[in-house]
């Protein structure tokens, strides 16, 4: 069976993501993989539907200058390269599964909820990732309910 | 952020478990975590909605007869204490929550088939135990389309 050599971890920037994260780099590490990092930011217009008025493009600009910096931040401290970096407009779980695909990667690496019934219905990243990779994907429990060891 | 300390390997004993247990066992020795592993077999009346002829309960105990040895054969092989085998009958997700739960399980690894659509709504094991695991969920993917490297 041949190694994990490219670990692409999908980012949402929250707080939650630290573990995510943390989980991301251990990985590369023991697998000496190169770490891709990935961000995706919804339009406004897929969140809320398309109605959004004209005066919100700022708001959409400042939101995507606050996920590039949060995203360098991370990067910075886990060392990943610039060419790895990808922030990204569009749907997650499309975006995510191009880049896989673009770079190659063997497993991604994203944070998940635990939702069920609805609120799966109406829409978890883990979830949408899941389905339709080509390769594997490791969901790492974040939120109330995590099983989280001291150590 | 903690090592994975115990890992249990979900297995359907399908040839295509072979990918699955082979990067559990990686994963288990990366980490020098323990590694569990369980099968669940469906009731036939489960699989099949109850309308089983008594004369079935032979094909059902053959079923449960085969899986031991199949389980066996892959857990002496990847050098899996026998406390640490479980074989039980039940609707998949569950049982493994339970397993998991009542293990203390870190990390619940799981082959996956990239259903989505129709046949992902009927039910994918790995879809089932990402929702409502309260640990880690690696899902590594099998079948048409997946991403393997050669080496």
């Amino acid at each position: 069976m041949g190694e994990y050599k490219r670990i692409l971890l999908a980012v949402d920037l929250a707080d939650e993501s630290n573990i995510v994260g943390e989980r991301a780099i251990q990985l590369a590490r023991l697998f000496d993989a190169e770490l891709h990092v990935v961000h995706v930011v919804e339009p406004l217009s897929l969140v809320y539907g398309g109605d959004i008025p004209m005066d919100l493009s700022s708001v959409q600009d400042q939101i995507q200058e606050q996920a590039k910096s949060s995203l360098d931040e991370f990067c910075e401290g886990a060392g990943v390269l610039e060419a790895h970096r990808y922030l990204i407009f569009g749907r997650p779980e499309t975006e995510i599964h191009r880049i896989a695909t673009a770079a190659d990667i063997d497993a991604i690496i994203v944070g998940s909820h635990g939702r069920h019934g609805l609120a799966l219905l109406l829409g978890s990243t883990a979830n949408g990732v899941l389905h339709g990779a080509s390769c594997d994907v490791l969901a790492v429990r974040v939120g109330p309910g995590a099983h989280r060891r001291a150590d």
